[in-house]
């Protein structure tokens, strides 16, 4: 198993990048990375490290793509780019999985146009985990698209089904539709259509969801446009943040309340723990001939190395190629019954 | 000062909504309780409570607005019913804000329809206001409009910027776009549409902003689709939920853990009550010729009282009348600018 980093996205790139990936490199055995940036800088960032693992190995990439690049640089203007060479070595089957957290369109776009999607799917969606008080909810899409059709969101529901059975191993798992309102007439133009669109799926469909369900363990799939879910994902890590500085500062006001919270840590550290984004490592981007995970540009070693696990950990799994299975039995089977029903496939 | 409070919405209606009216009337001398629904329903709960404060007034309803029944309703089956009558007393002057937390839509097309817009405001918005590091952070529109155009958006810009100005004593309140990149070019075809229009207005607009923002005190002001800022809100709400229940759950799993909560409890109590929709009572639906509060449907006496008070003050600094003023005063300067330069208003 073998997963391609981009060593020089992200705020603290390319020093905490280097250090998650030896950090990675060092504890897994079956785990190779290919750490992809400008050379020369990163092996004198290794060389302060220590003894190079042997599975780690250093691939040069002569350019960087910026936070203010277009997403199309890889494509075009910045093709020897650290992100677009991560690509290439997935599509070259050199590696099973990229990991980046530079600029997130620019990885979206590359992901797309070099490692290609799968069969069935138009546009691939980035999936964000959320804590529930009972397990997790996968939310997608949560950025790589916004303007999306019905259709889409009705790929998005099938990766997203194929997720939660893999991952979280959910048997049935519950799809829902973010809306305003549970009622079926709520929502816009867009909800209404998909909702309609979801119910002929045969997929466990439960109907219209809210913004609080996403942490309510009511449902395991959220489907929205990438607007709205990007809106979500921020906004929640951003609530989270603001909750543990408040407490934070209201702990420290007086000797008394700093006593409590010296004999309470464990409960704040594992509060932290549970609520930082750091944990979960990168958001998969679903929908793609390989793995790309997409990482907090504010990733730290601890995020990088955690994220790196999880790419090799889903490649292991074959996750995009059971999607890609099931997608292309689902289509053949609708195909199927369209033709029998003597209706084109739209 | 007058209210008309709903008191057959919301989930724990009648006797919260009473309840908590009766608390607002007992406290304020100055502001009168008109509270709406069915008369010996409310008069047996009133009885409960003891002796009848003189600012408390009961206006029977022969019917109520159920959360299945249409928005439309209180236009049309049910003209009778508290919310329809709510709007009805405002319209005529003998009360100056309502309160509700009943079905949302039926509030706001009762409140559209009946209390009416203000001059230049063709969309009544939903304001919704998040805690920050430093402040307060006002988005609108929270659920009031979806399929909105970049027209409403520029609405929303400039009733949000007269509310910061009023309500949160911001004398230049930095106006922010939600969108899902910084960069000017971000977003979707509507927010870069949006983009341009508010740059046109004068406002203090500093650009796109991400969900984060809503939680980090960079901007005053974020103005939004009713759809996205919806999520938000409930999305927020959840977090702010299910943080604080497993910070709950993880302080009891030890002796050592439980006395240190017991030590640092008022730490705790300080962060429940920041991040408490409650205490901050109901949201404000801007641009209307009289107030309308809508609560959550979830609101206790704590939160109706709260909503009554806030509706008070609101209706004494006349907030709806300096909004309208301003309006005007913006439209008719506008009209003249393009006068001027012999341009026809869109």
């Amino acid at each position: 198993m073998h997963v391609a980093v981009d060593a020089m996205g992200g705020d603290h790139a390319p020093r905490e990048v280097v250090l998650g990936a030896y950090q990675a490199a060092s504890e897994a055995g079956e785990t190779s990375v290919l750490l992809v940036g400008d050379s020369s800088l990163l092996e004198s960032e290794l060389r302060r490290l220590g003894r190079m693992p042997e599975n780690l190995e250093v691939v040069h990439a002569a350019q960087v793509v910026d936070m203010e690049d277009s997403p199309t640089a890889p494509l075009r203007k910045k093709k020897q780019s650290s992100i677009r060479i991560c690509a290439d070595l997935v599509k070259a089957g050199r590696a099973q999985a990229m990991v980046s957290a530079g600029n997130t369109g620019a990885v979206m776009i590359a992901a797309k146009m070099v490692i290609g999607t799968i069969e069935g799917v138009d546009r691939p969606a980035l999936a964000a985990e959320f804590p529930n008080p009972r397990g997790r909810t996968v939310v997608l899409d949560v950025g790589a698209n916004v303007d999306t059709k019905a259709g889409h969101l009705r790929e998005f529901a099938v990766m997203g089904h194929f997720y939660a059975q893999e991952v979280n191993g959910i048997h049935s798992p519950r799809i829902g539709l973010m809306s305003i309102g549970e009622e079926d007439s709520k929502g816009t133009d867009l909800t209404r259509e998909v909702f309609d669109v979801l119910k002929g799926t045969g997929l466990n469909f439960i109907g219209n969801v809210e913004g609080r369900d996403a942490f309510s363990g009511s449902v395991d799939v959220i489907v929205c446009d990438g607007f709205v879910g990007n809106v979500l994902l921020k906004s929640a890590e951003a609530v989270a943040d603001l909750m543990k500085n408040m407490l934070r500062r209201e702990l420290q006001k007086s000797p008394l309340r700093q006593l409590g919270a010296l004999l309470a840590r464990p409960a704040f550290e594992s509060l932290a723990r549970r609520t930082d984004y750091r944990e979960y490592g990168a958001a998969p981007l679903l929908g793609l001939q390989g793995g790309c995970f997409v990482a907090h540009g504010r990733s730290t070693a601890v995020a990088i190395r955690n994220s790196i696990r999880r790419a090799a950990g889903f490649s292991e799994a074959e996750l995009h190629l059971k999607i890609q299975e099931k997608m292309v039995r689902l289509h053949s089977e609708e195909q199927r019954f369209l033709d029998q029903a003597g209706i084109q496939a739209g």
